[in-house]
Parts: C-alpha cells; sequence; structure tokens
C-alpha cells in the first residue's frame, strides 16, 4: 500500500505531524509519496518520493489531505481529472471540517483503521458540466459549479432546463448546482436546504434572485441540467467555477450541461462521528 | 370501469357541470358513484348510486375530485385508510393546484384520455406516523405531517433522530416532514426547498426555529424520522396534524416515527403540463 | 432608594446570591423590596419587606431581575401595567440574554454603578394593543404583539393596514408586530431583520406565510398597524400574544390597533457591552 | 418654469409621446430641454434645447424621466454630483417600478398636477461613500452602495462598524447597503426586509453570508458605516458598486465610510397609488 501525503498551502506548523507521519507509517511498512509542499517541511533525508499535485494521483492507492475542506476539494479534482479511483482520508488542522472530519489528535488511529481495513468508504457524487468543444468538458466538481456574471456586471439571465422540461428563466447574482456534500458549502449560504449525502440529487440555488420565488429545487441526480445566457444579458459572457477554485470564462452563446459525473469519490470514514454529529458540530446546533 | 366523483365541501357552483358529466360518462357506458355532496347538486332522478367519502374507495376504479388541492387530499387519505388503490384524478375549480392540475375546459378532454388509456400515472410517496398504541398508526398524508405545541404555548422542543443517528434538539413554532409532493405546500412557507416529487425523499422543515441555523434538511425516504418531546417542554403535549386536515392531540412521553407508507398514492396525469410549467404559474416564475 | 428584587421563577440556587445581595444593600443602606419567590429562597428573618408581583412597581424606584429574559419582559409588563416609570436591571443567571446583559459576576460593579449614577438609561419603545371595548387596552409589549390562530387551525388570513393606508391581505401561521427589541426575540426566527433599539420603528414579520413575497416590513412607529381578521377565516376567532406570555382570545369580527405605548421603558445598561458586542455573542458572529 | 425630459437608453418606441409631449408642454407655455438620446427620436426643428446628460441638471427645474427605476437612479446621480435641488417624475414605460410609479396613460394627469402645484414631493434619502483621498466621495446612491469581490475571487472578509461601535467580520460574496428606498432593490433579493422611505435608516444586507446568523440589520441613518477589508483576504482589492450602475476598484487597505448624504433627492409624487399600493404591485401581494 503506498499513501499520498498533501498538506494545505501555507500551512507552516505541520513539520512536527510530517515527521511523526514518516515514521509511524515505516513502522508499519507503508510507502509515503509526498506533495512538494509536505516535502519541504520535512528535514532533508534521502530515498523520500516526492511528487507534484498532479502526478500524484497516479501513484498511490490512498490520499490523506492534512489541511481542510478546501485542500481535499483540490485533490477531489485532480484525482478525477486523472481518471483514477483513489479514496480520501481529510484531517483537518484547523477547525472540523464537512470533508475533513477528523481531528488532529485522531489521525494515527484513523490511519491505523485505514490499514487495518476496519474503516469504510463514503462514495460522494462528483459534478461535471459538458459543452461542446470547450475546455469544460475536463472539470469535475465534488462541492458545486457556480454560474456568475464577470465582475461589475451584476445580473445573470439564465434559462434553465431539467432534462428536456423547461424550468424558468433566472435572473440573480449567479446559480449554484450542488452535489449534496456541496450542500452545507456555499449553496447552504445562498439559502439552500442541507442535504444528505446519500441522497443521489443535484440542489439548484440561485444567489440573490430577482423573483422571491425563485427558490432552492432538489432534482433527481439522472437529470441533467442545462443552462443557457438569454440574448438579453450577452456581451461580457458567463464565469463558471468549479469547487470555487477554477474558474473558466464562457462566450455568451454556449449551452452548458451539468449533470452527475460517471465515476464518484470515495471518502474514507474514520472517525466515530455520523453526519449528523458533524453537521451539529459545525453549525453550532443543540448537542444534545 | 366505475369512476367516483368527489366535489369540494361547499362547492356552489358545480351542477351544470355534474349534469354534463352525467351525460357523457353515461354515453361511455361508464358507471357513477356520486358522493353525496356531488349528489344534492344534481336535480332528482331514480337510479344514480350514491356513497359516503369513506365508503367510496371500496366500490370505484377511479375518484374524480372536482374541487382544489384540500380536497384531493381528503380523498388520498381516505383511500389509503381504505387500503385501496385507486388513482385520483383533480380538476380544480379555483386557480390551479399543485396537485388538481386539469382545469375545469380540459376535464372531458382528460376524462377521455383516462377512459382510453392514454392517461399516464404519477407514483406519490405518502407519509405516515406510527407510535406504540395511539390512533396514529391508521393516518396517512400525501404533502406533511407536523409537529405543534397547543394554542398558547409557543415553543415546541423536539429530539429528532433519523434511522439511529442523532440529529439535534430543535426548538421551534413546529417541525414540518414533507414528502416531495408536499415541498410546495406548507413546507415552502416555512422556507423549505421545492424537492421534485421523483424524489424519494423526506424533507425537515422546522417553523420559526430559535437556531438560526436549524435549516431544512433533506433526508432519503428509506430512513425513518423519529421525534421525541423534551422533558423541559412536558405539560401541555403536542398536536400531530396530517395534510392540515386531520389534528391528534398526543401526550408529552410518546415517541413518533414518521416514515415513507408501505404504498403509494397514483395521481393521474391528463395533462401535458409539466411538473415545472405548473410550478411556473403557481409561483408567478418567468414563464419563458 | 428602594430596590425590588425578582427572581426567576423555579429558579433554585440563587440563595447564596441572594443573600450576599441583602448584606450588600444593607451596607449601602439600600432598602430592598423582595419578590414572594425571592425571599422564600433566603433564610427566615423578621423585618423583610415582601411584594407581590403586581405590587412590587407601586413601591420601588427600581426593579433589579436576576434570571433571564422572560423574567425581565415580565417585569416590564407589569411596571407598564402599573403605569410607572421604573427602571430595570436584568442579571442573566443561565447564559447572557438581549436584555439580561449583565452576567452574574457582574452583579455588584453593576450594581454600584446604578447607586453612583454612573450607569446610563436605555429608553425601548413599548407596543401597546387598542380594541373597542376589550381588555386588550391594558396590556403592553417590549418585545412583541402576536397574532394567531387556535390550535389546529393552521391559517391565519388578516388585513392588514399601515395609518389609513391598505397594505395587504396576509395568509399565514401568524403575524408578529415587534419593537426593534424584539427585532432579536420571535420575529428574527421568523425571518425578521435585527433592528436596532435606537431605531424608532415597528416591525411586520408574518410567520410562514402563503405568498412568498410577503416579507418583513420595517415602518415608522408614529404609524398605527391595524389588522383584522377576514370573513373568509372566521369562526374561530384569534389569539393576541404579549411577550409570549400573555395570550388573550379575540373573537372574528375585532379591529385591533397596534402602536407605540405611550410611555417607553427604561433600561440600565450597566455593563461596558455594546448592543453590536451583545448580538455577537448571542448569534455566535466573529468576535474580531 | 423648465422641464428636462430624459429617456431611457435604447428606448425606441417613445417618438409619438415626446411629439405629443412636447405639444401638450409648448401649449402650456412651459420650456423644455431634450437629453440628446430623447431629442434624436423627434422630427427635426430648430429651436429646440438639447443637452447632455451631465449638463441638464444645471439648466432645469425638474427633470421627466421616461424609462424605469435604472433611468431614473442615473438621473439622480448626476443630479446629486451636479450638487442640485431638482426634483424627479418617473413615467414608467415598461412594467411599473418602484421609482417610476406613473405609468404611461398617466403622464400628462401627472404633469397637470406638477405645473399646477397640486403634486407631492417625496424627500428621499440619499447615500455616500468617503474615503480619504480617493475618488468616492463624488458618488451618490438612491438606492444602495455595494461592496464586493473581483471575478473569480468569490468570498469577500469585511471588518464592519457603526458609528464607533464594531459589529463584525462578515464573509460573503458581497455587502450592500441600501437606503429605504433601496430596500425593495437589490437588498430585498439578498433576503433584506422592506424598509418604509419615510425611515430614516440603513439596511445592512450581506450577500450570501457563510454565517447563517449574520442578518439583516437596520441602523439609525445618522450613524456611520465603517468598512474594511480584512488582511487575510487582501491582494485583489474590492469593488464598490452604486445603484448597480457605476463600479469603481478601491485597493485592500482602503476603509470606506458609508452614511446619509448631506442632501435628500426628491421625487414628484403625482399618482393616488400610496407606498403600499406599489409594493402590492410589484411583489404580487394579494390586492384586497
Amino acid at each position: 500500500m503506498t499513501i499520498g501525503v498533501v498538506t494545505k498551502p501555507g500551512l507552516a506548523d505541520a513539520g512536527d505531524t510530517l515527521l511523526a507521519l514518516e515514521e509511524w507509517l515505516s513502522r508499519r511498512r507503508t510507502s509515503v509519496v509526498w506533495s512538494e509542499a509536505a516535502a519541504a517541511q520535512l528535514p532533508p533525508s534521502a530515498g523520500r518520493w516526492v511528487s507534484s499535485l498532479d502526478d500524484l494521483p497516479r501513484t498511490v492507492d490512498l490520499v490523506l489531505v492534512l489541511g481542510g475542506d478546501g485542500t481535499l476539494l483540490g485533490m477531489a479534482g485532480r484525482i478525477a481529472a486523472a481518471n483514477a479511483d483513489i479514496p480520501l482520508l481529510g484531517v483537518n488542522f484547523g477547525s472540523l471540517g464537512f470533508l475533513t472530519e477528523i481531528t488532529r489528535p485522531e489521525l494515527f488511529t484513523s490511519l491505523e483503521a485505514v490499514i487495518s481495513g476496519s474503516a469504510t468508504h463514503d462514495l460522494r457524487m462528483l459534478l461535471r458540466a459538458r459543452s461542446l468543444g470547450t475546455a469544460l468538458s475536463t472539470h469535475v466538481a465534488l462541492n458545486d459549479i457556480v454560474f456568475s456574471r464577470p465582475s461589475g456586471a451584476r445580473l445573470l439571465e439564465l434559462r434553465v432546463w431539467v432534462g428536456d422540461q423547461f424550468v424558468t428563466t433566472i435572473r440573480a447574482d449567479g446559480l449554484i448546482i450542488a452535489s449534496p456534500t456541496g450542500s452545507t458549502a456555499y449553496s447552504l449560504s445562498a439559502g439552500g436546504p442541507i442535504v444528505h449525502p446519500a441522497m443521489d440529487a443535484l440542489i439548484l440555488t440561485p444567489i440573490a434572485p430577482h423573483t422571491l420565488s425563485n427558490r432552492p429545487i432538489v432534482i433527481p441526480a439522472e437529470r441533467d441540467v442545462r443552462v443557457q445566457m438569454t440574448a438579453a444579458a450577452t456581451g461580457d459572457g458567463m464565469l463558471v467555477t468549479f469547487d470555487g477554485q477554477t474558474t473558466l470564462e464562457v462566450p455568451d452563446s454556449t449551452d452548458i450541461v451539468v449533470g452527475r459525473a460517471p465515476r464518484p469519490m470515495r471518502l474514507i470514514r474514520a472517525s466515530a462521528r455520523s453526519y449528523f454529529d458533524v453537521l451539529r458540530e459545525k453549525l453550532g446546533w443543540h448537542q444534545r
């Protein structure tokens, strides 16, 4: 078994943890591939295997992310881009995350569970956007794909279809198409519901819609969502953002189809926390 | 084929339509069972078959509801109580309904489609509530089951579980557990999302929750929801309301389990309107 | 100077504090009138002055509330009913309150500030409801006056005027008319805005309104709000609740006018906390 | 009396109305200054007075806007920039506007009321933003001043003060500071309350805030709001948009103070519609 270790960009105080991790994995005769940023925090040593983030998915059996939800989202995109089927284990170095729900003190007990085979995998739907002849086709998202306007152009006017049924024209700051995993991220801030990750659903959440009754909609994930900028709003094009990390510009006339990607992401669940345990903690709900 | 005909209580101007209906069905050699209220609007005639609303489901192959969503909800409950598997066709005598999406001028073309077998059926999940040794077990709902407090007692404090996982304690005016069908009814008013009726989901929508982050939650319908009044709030009991029509009082110590009923309701779709066509019309969304 | 001391009903562990308070006030030659519940927690002693809650406002210069926001709201209503102009000082025995923003350890430093005259007073608008020939006229509220339906009757249909201008007919679970002070209480749970207590405003917040665009409205407090149940909804009457504490039944045909009471309530501000300091703490906002 | 006439950019079918207007005003011996776009829709004629939009406020006693709310907002900004005190009359050429609540058929009866002196003026607060040594100081807004991030940078992190009291750090897509007039525009879409224009208030509405309890806040207009980007979010600067029309880029380190401008805008009320009549019509509320 080979484990890839990735750290959050700018994470400065992980040196001790990484050294302990190296020793711990060595004792268990488990190979490690370090990301460049992770290796830079370790004392110099010959024989360490180091990889770029993009190449990592091709060489490991599992990726351990030390950081936060953003770092895990970035790796999820790279694993999907490499068309690999590699599970992710997220350990949070700040506050508890929705995706990185292992805390620092739980790192080694969690790894123990993973190596011994007692940890379970959670399959999480990925989203993809398609468009004839554009670069969109190579991008996926674990949380959300967001349509918005370039700076200064406040209003987006989007015609929306679900399958072959016309939904409506949405005038808004933007439109979020979220997975259940992403329902507790940006979509929640924009007024969307919490959707349990076992649901096979897409969530359409408009951002600051003009029409007050344009409320979030939950649809079966087997139906694609098609969006198209209206002629009235044309000129400046539209932005499409994947997981808040990658933004592409799309010309006005482009139809974009968003749907479930063919292969899900595998998240390792190595803690005793249930989905609702994490929700309570993150959202400040009553604990008892 | 025998058709049951039910009218909205208090509906006064349906006489002409009912007479035309009687002639139309007679020409097609289709038997009719009239509800008592419907028969009362027809001129006296021997040989008409009249039934109480409760007995109707035992004698017909299809129920035609002339009225609004409320009348259809009432019949859906009676069909389920009779453990019958009878489709419902709703014709709206007021404004378009979410459930009664056939308009009055479309009555006969819709019936034609039903009789000729070209109309399709939409299966809609029913909700049921169970509780050891209580009358709850005999009630189902098509839209929602709502927990609330008796008059004057403003705050409800409910502990909630999904499956065997504890969710949180909700302090609110009430808690709505809605089906996707009911997501556009009371739950929407309380801030819930629109959930497509093809989804197999339950929606938990708190009404005016104290904790602002207690947002609506969408969960897979195969998981039951268990609710329990907290000891702190005990004394006055709790109300459980089915589809806004039937309200039962429940003592404090009762655990109530809400889930999907074993058998769905069948709604006849006899118009060319899609689900989103009805949404646009009812919610005042942009039509193009 | 005579101080009235009132404790939260059921508060069981205040005995030590009350004893210390008696000694502290005695040393400062300040007279005390104890509420019956407060006196019951003190060791028997001759010469203590004890009063019912209703009589207290007639005999003291200031009321010290040991409890929570609910206890303070109750005393505010009694002071207004007695047509007295007595300031209130709230000390919270649980978690920080919006109205009782003095913590237990700050009790004596706050009292010191009050006795030495260095504490400031915050004038807070009171609400009152009027109706020809009804008992409503004797009730005021510091937070909110709420219109709702009796148990089981889900929908309230209310016609609303501001001054002599018709606003709309609201179909909802209820309608909250809140003061700025009450904007962070029930109204906030129902989706209302936070309104700074220095504003001279009324907030109209519908509870779960049918029409999704029926959003909260903030109006100048010098305009009265008139509400009237529509004929369609008549039969069961309506409930009017003051500060969540007193509920009156009102027959269908009654017009009710809600406005600013002629005299405000005086809250003593004896802590260094600003209004926003309390908001941050209570609502879990970022502290820095 | 000299009336300036301004038309919506791109408005193509106003020729007949403008010609009728020219004759009508000529009969009443009222001088007219036409905007360049308005004049271009009239048949050639000697002796017409034509002006640029920027110069218009210096030469007229009243500006008649034929178009929509956006056109009126643009003229309001120019009148304020010219430090002029000129009333605005808005006639809507599309659907009813919040600011342009005169319909096309009501044009001449409204003008008659204005010329005869029977129309009333509505004073509407203007907002202004100040910042040491920047171009901001010359801009005002009638509806709102909005802080947002450049394209692609999703999150804005803003520290906010009201007067000299710290409020909180808001992490959001943006922050809207609206006047009561603007409360029914962008702020409403982002979840803000409706605030009656007679209120002297500022509304702070975060757009898609991370912290779910960061709700809209209404404060007295005599208190300034100060915002500052946090160090954590620096790098790309911030955008400040006035009435959705003018956008300025502001470097990271800038403190910006938003408050009430010294002079209000005067809107002419020449219809019998009350504020709530317009709300009902625009928001689709129950009319009776």
